[in-house]
């Protein structure tokens, strides 16, 4: 039997939409690599008769009920009452979540107030759940066979009690693997036209797995999903049909789960022992971002300019005035000089550059909002292309940014 | 009364982690703009008795309900056939939509096939909403002074639909501002030193004005909200407060309501005709993917040179091999330095200069990751400061943006 779990996220901020809720988005992937499928998410405010009738709601059908916020000091923070009197029951001091909130405090050289004290009171039908990163324990409640979690808000704090102690706990509890994912991740081509390469391969499909789509800015992941009892057959049978159908779509495959394209370039920029350089105009930094974010990228990726204006385009990559007025910053010209001389002066293997008219004004009927070329340099290649995205700046940034990342995938490629 | 809604985001790939549900929270922002209560939001399977059984729930207590998701072509898009059943009706072809899908499929020089005119069906008891920019129509049916809107689920198709055609007509359909959001927006103090500094102000504050600390990465937003029916009265009570509390906390607070720190930085920098260019090591393109998001940031930010390597810093900027040896890369004189040059290589009125241990690695006893030096230059000012933030690169990334941001503000405020 699959495990099922409901999340429950609680605050008024993400209601009135000035909170993003990655919270929820978080535990459901984490979730789902336990095998345990989230059957529905809740959001709702921090009051007290959204509480009672959402958990009441919630616990039908499900074996896990997991909560964040509203666990906090202040007197908005209901939860807690909401749980006592959800399980009518009170609440007991807990001696060694007092000592951790003593402790903080004095590290911090606070006073602790009575208001402070009173986080370490826990309902006695349940247990405490470690917070090491700030004040507010999570609380575990068992009750006819369903665990009942609450969690703070806090992202990190919520993370880190998760990966030490609740998934441990949960996965030790529940039969692990009944829902198997894998993901298959593409760049460079549609959605529709991966559609229609692998249309064959899609309607053969055992009865036991589901594929999806799940577009991205510029990439595609295919998604296969497989549920049922004996997790070694399905294992075996997902590997199969991956197996059939990447020769057919190679060419856009980066890589698989949970690589993103950035870490992808890295490993092979590692394998190869080669450098980075990049210098990216209408991205403003984006791209450098996006490479930098990846934990050990200084081993392969040296730096990067924002030559913004045409100014510093001339004064730092030794475009040529002439060359930007003839052909304009963004063309073929000009981002093969940029990646070329980035190259040059950053002493690296290769060197791409970026150059676009984001938007949302700038656009001539020549080159309207969206318009981005791309160049890449190696000492004995180079390539330059031309993409027209949307009339959006940040998707225009976020499209060229993966572009220039698969325009160096495809480049590496041909070595 | 208070016009409330409720939204309901339908797909397998947002229960299983895998895509960020941002839907939901942009329709939150854009319904309390318009004075609209966002009761509660489902995420939900794309199954039949899921979207049935939550329908039924959902619409108890609301005015209007909001359905992304499910309304593509392929068979797993189970919206139409579920809105079919629960309203007992049948589809009917709308010509106008026909025609805007024939017109789509031949720009883009494809054929139209039976699926495709399809999606121009919708149900007799509802009516078309405009899709510019895609072939999946919105839905809008009422019934018992209720409406259900069902929307794509692809981001910027579904908010073009909301902007041009739904919150225009549900404004015109519902009172106006039941509910008024006010926002005081802090950056460079901590959530807890905030709360002391303003208790007596808050204590005293009228019942109709709930206040909420909504802290970010470094930043914290105070939101005032009020729900009645005499706006104006309303409006006028929140300014009142506004106005009480502004003195005590004035050296932290940047901005209003919408926006950014990096919007209202931008904004003095017009206003003084002054120009930025920035050196960010540890932050690695961040800092300037924050700047250049904001539209017209070509007419202050000039660029930026991300000198991953020790080796960059010396040949780009000029820092001595000598100091970097002596002080390490992470230090006062280097910062300091690195904006200096940065300002006279890039020719601008200020430079800002960023150097930290990001981690996981690279952390030493004396140097911790998390540690950050920050460096400001003018042509006639110097700072630099030293941070200690956290054991997450990421979050180490955008603590450090925000707190040289915070920087800028602070030495522009001394001119």
């Amino acid at each position: 039997m699959l495990t099922k779990a409901v999340i429950i996220s609680i605050g008024d901020e993400i209601l009135y939409g000035q909170t993003l809720d990655t919270n929820a988005h978080w535990l459901s992937g984490e979730l789902n690599k336990f095998g345990i499928y989230v059957k529905k998410r809740h959001t709702i405010s921090d009051t007290r008769k959204e509480i009672l009738c959402t958990l009441r709601e919630a616990e039908e059908g499900v074996e896990i009920i997991l909560i964040t916020g509203g666990l906090g000091p202040t007197s908005d923070d209901l939860t807690k009452p909401c749980l006592l009197e959800y399980f009518d029951t009170y609440l007991e001091r807990d001696e060694n979540v007092l000592n951790h909130i003593i402790k903080i405090f004095t590290a911090r050289g606070r006073q602790v107030t009575e208001v402070n004290k009173a986080q370490a009171d826990i309902p006695v039908n349940g247990e405490a759940i470690p917070n090491v990163l700030g004040t507010a324990p999570g609380i575990w409640i068992e009750r006819n066979e369903k665990v009942f979690i609450s969690m703070p808000g806090v992202p990190y704090e919520m993370q880190r009690m998760m990966t030490d102690t609740i998934l441990p706990r949960l996965s030790k509890k529940y039969v692990k693997r009944g829902l198997i994912h894998r993901m298959i991740r593409t760049i460079g081509i549609h959605e529709s036209n991966l559609a229609d390469m692998i249309r064959d391969w899609e309607a053969g499909l055992p009865k036991e797995i589901k594929l999806a789509y799940l577009p991205g800015k510029g990439s595609v992941r295919l998604r296969l999903t497989a549920k049922g009892e004996d997790t070694d057959h399905l294992q075996k049978l997902m590997q199969d049909e991956i197996n059939k159908v990447l020769p057919t779509i190679e060419k856009f495959v980066y890589g698989f789960e949970d690589e993103e394209i950035e870490e992808a370039i890295g490993r092979i920029l590692m394998e190869r022992k080669m450098s980075l350089s990049i210098a990216e105009s209408c991205t403003g930094g984006y791209l450098s971002h996006k490479i930098t974010a990846v934990p050990g990228s200084s081993q392969w990726y040296k730096g990067g300019l924002i030559p913004y204006s045409n100014e510093l385009k001339n004064e730092q990559l030794q475009v040529s005035l002439e060359m930007l007025k003839k052909h304009g910053a963004v063309s073929e010209p000009i981002v093969l000089t940029l990646a070329e001389n980035i190259r040059k002066a950053f002493h690296t293997d290769i060197g791409v550059s970026v150059s676009g008219i984001a938007g949302p004004t700038g656009g001539t009927k020549e080159k309207p909002v969206g318009t981005v070329w791309i160049g890449y340099s190696e000492q004995d290649k180079r390539a330059a292309k031309k993409f027209l995205f949307t009339k959006d700046r940040m998707l225009n940034i976020q499209y060229t940014a993966t572009a220039a990342l698969d325009m160096i995938r495809i480049n590496l490629a041909k070595n």
